[in-house]
């Protein structure tokens, strides 16, 4: 057995140690019973502690090291060289932070969430504030385990996006802002859309239908993979021929479950999509989740909300609901799916106002990593940056700096993917319509099989092998850029708006 | 930390990861899409690969040893005392048992099943027979491994159903033979009963909502627990608070999801009354089987077929289902429910002939084990003793020899427990009558409370703590004893039958 191998039956033991993890918490959300959480949460703990056991053990360390030594002079791109580089990715993270430091965040972020759910519930920042200015001093210490660095935000944005740097973010939104703050501004001054037709009962079980011919016709392999009802809609996997999404069903709101369900299917297309030669590695697990993003974004948005998915997909959804739409044209349709409205929750946003709450919050981040903005005064920097670019002032804490759940669980440097991920879809998207020419043609006659085809051969099949600027490089030739995205807003909300 | 809490925490990731395993067999059961095979095989040989690789490790070895030595003077009943026993159990079993011919034996099962799967559709044994002769040989072989032995059967029978001998099962079955057949002779001389109203189209919802309301009843604790559909029903846990039943539902023979609700939902209760303080313990996984099946088989017949039962549920089951069961009485759906009928398959039969079916194949095992009975002749064999017992013969082996899937998984010692726990349930029966004196008053009331705080004190706290004979002894006094259950069959077919 060459060392590689030796690598690679070790790391196949971990990803499948990570897939069991990931059945539990798919379980936990979709059918477990309240009362087994406990039990849940030593199941889990176990499997993460023999995880982390393995992967930073001697063992591995060798194994490691001897691999890299047999792949060393190989070329860039080839696959067993992205499969050791990602071995020492995972194997540096967690050797560089002490095991106790890791403990001891786990056990606060875990209380911290405990008091954000209350705090938002309460709408009381003081609540929260204490765990919250503990999880930044810990987060700036995480950093530490990683100097020397360019930017105190750049470990923390490298957990979630591989190799991605604070100063290209910055660029990245510094040209987006006022491109896009000018769109909104420009769709604010004209007459809104009307979108009332959407905010009547619609049967539960006939949105499910929906959705699931939706997604059929996208490509869901349903041989592999499976569709449930969960509070938060979320994608996992459990190998490359097991993957979920879950839906949420609002009976007097069908956009919930109908782009839900899109969204997810973009994140599991992806999945289903990966080569099966990355089977059992981290390539597989580690994916940039700017990518993952900017393919649930892309069915979503993109196709989800074209005119083009429209004509195809609302005579159905028609026949369907007659009592709610029998009298709504199809464009009146197509408006009111995209319709644009300031507002102050970001998982309710649309798409271009979304990247608004994606930059507020990066820049908030970045200042508290920095110093430059204390816990203390948060709430009054959320509230003016969401005047600043919403033009509108959150009316308490639940609905402001408290609405996400991301910083008690830790998680800084997730929020930037978000809106790369939208950016990247727009910058696949002008390429796909150069290499698709009729590609709005086959959606009108529910052919999707030509983007699957697409998406396939230029991402799906590389999981986790390249970066986010990697795979930018790859497709459009250069790094990200947010112009594209910029272009497709102005275009749809240019002939939606009438500017 | 003392020695014993060492050994607690490491046999505690152990039983987590059986735990985890569990979750990972039922979802393969009950969710999963058939692509997803392959890698589920993956993650459940990773699991167990590890919890081998843990309970066989010389840091467990040491534990163990230090933790006997620390409870070595305390009462045999101590809890602690039983928990390092159970550990020592697992222990010997995994190292007496090279880890290759484990390895090899999995391999060989796994084919085997495959090759039963064949043979059984086709009704060809000779496509089963050389693995089947394989798996004897190498069964023999693994008793051999925990020599010296007072029967070569006696490892087998051990490893399901803890502490119990070869002799032991002879005798019971031996005083039991006569009895069971002489009753069966008397029924078949009797006018058979009708039960033509069974085999009418039942709505499936409805088969549901009334199994979900007689499990209630029975104290099934929904927030610790869930039932879900299944091709084949079974009951497993992740957790003392989180414990799942599956069952199965057939449009055109309602009792198969009516009374597989209640047998599943005995093992349940049994599952969720075990002690907290064994949570996390050998003691909550190592449960005799025998012990179990007197659980499920008692729930489903001693109550579920039961005219008091019935006085209750009746009622309700005629105002779902009216358009069969309008005219029908009480008295008749009590006598068609209880039907006795010699039959061909094992899981069909009823109350009277099932442990017919459990000895001929305990003969059968015991004669192959011992080297009197070949494979080659394995069919007739077996058809000469259905005929002995059941007055009829198979007219092909899939309804024969081929019928059940335990001898392709190797699973050598199984079968009795079966009967046994039939043998328990009706042993426990006589104690509770005695007991709760207005027992069927209660259920007449719908009221199962009684008899479930009966079972939680004297049995379903222990968990695994007590062997069959032990618990048998703690709770009637003296050794598993056959003449209940022949004493039941003969008070209630006698009524039914009139004799």
């Amino acid at each position: 057995m060459s060392k590689l191998d030796e690598l690679k039956t070790i790391v196949g033991e971990i990803v499948d140690l990570g897939h069991s993890r990931a059945l539990l918490e798919w379980d936990a959300q979709v059918n477990m019973a309240r009362g087994g959480a406990e039990d849940r949460g030593n199941l889990i703990g176990t499997l993460v502690g023999i995880m982390v056991e393995k992967i930073t053990s001697e063992k591995t360390a060798r194994a490691l090291e001897e691999a890299e030594a047999e792949v060393a002079g190989l070329d860039d791109d080839n696959d067993d060289v992205r499969i050791v580089r990602s071995v020492r990715r995972e194997f540096d993270r967690l050797t560089k932070v002490p095991g106790d430091w890791m403990a001891n965040f786990a056990r606060l972020t875990s209380v911290a969430q405990n008091a954000w759910e209350v705090a938002k519930e309460k709408s009381d920042f003081a609540h929260f504030k204490p765990h919250l200015s503990e999880i930044v001093n810990k987060r700036r210490e995480y950093a530490g385990f990683f100097a020397p660095f360019d930017h105190v935000y750049d470990p923390l944005l490298d957990e979630f996006e591989p190799g991605m740097k604070t100063v290209d973010v910055k660029n990245i939104f510094a040209k987006l802002r006022p491109e896009q703050v000018a769109v909104v501004k420009e769709i604010a001054s004209r007459p809104q859309v009307d979108n009332a037709f959407l905010l009547k009962d619609y049967d539960g079980q006939k949105q499910w239908d929906f959705g699931v011919d939706v997604i059929t016709h996208f490509g869901f392999d349903w041989n592999r993979g499976r569709q449930d009802k969960s509070v938060h809609p979320f994608t996992t996997s459990f190998g490359l021929d097991d993957v979920r999404i879950t839906t949420k069903i609002e009976k007097n709101w069908p956009a919930a479950a109908m782009f839900g369900s899109m969204h997810e299917c973009g994140h599991a297309l992806f999945e289903q999509g990966i080569s099966p030669k990355f089977r059992r590695t981290p390539v597989m697990a580690n994916i940039s989740m700017a990518v993952h993003e900017s393919q649930s974004r892309m069915m979503e948005n993109l196709v989800g909300r074209s005119l083009s998915f429209w004509k195809f997909f609302y005579p159905k959804l028609q026949s369907l609901f007659p009592e709610n739409l029998a009298n709504v044209s199809l464009e009146q349709f197509y408006r009111g799916v995209n319709k644009v409205e300031p507002s102050l929750i970001r998982i309710e946003a649309d798409e271009a106002t979304y990247n608004l709450h994606i930059m507020l919050r990066l820049e908030l981040e970045i200042a508290l990593m920095e110093g430059s903005q204390d816990v203390e005064t948060l709430p009054e920097a959320w509230n003016a940056k969401v005047q600043e670019y919403l033009g509108i002032t959150p009316p308490n804490d639940a609905e402001g700096v408290l609405q996400d759940v991301h910083w008690s669980n830790g998680y800084f440097g997730y929020f930037p993917t978000y809106a790369l991920g939208n950016l990247l879809s727009a910058m696949w998207w002008e390429k796909i319509e150069r290499d698709i020419p009729d590609l709005h043609n086959q959606f009108e006659h529910g052919k999707f099989d030509g983007l699957l085809t697409w998406l396939r051969a230029n991402i799906h099949q590389y999981g986790g092998k390249y970066t986010s600027q990697e795979l930018s490089q790859r497709i459009t030739g250069g790094p990200i850029d947010p112009m594209p995205y910029v272009r497709y807003l102005k275009t749809k909300f240019g002939a939606i708006y009438g500017f």
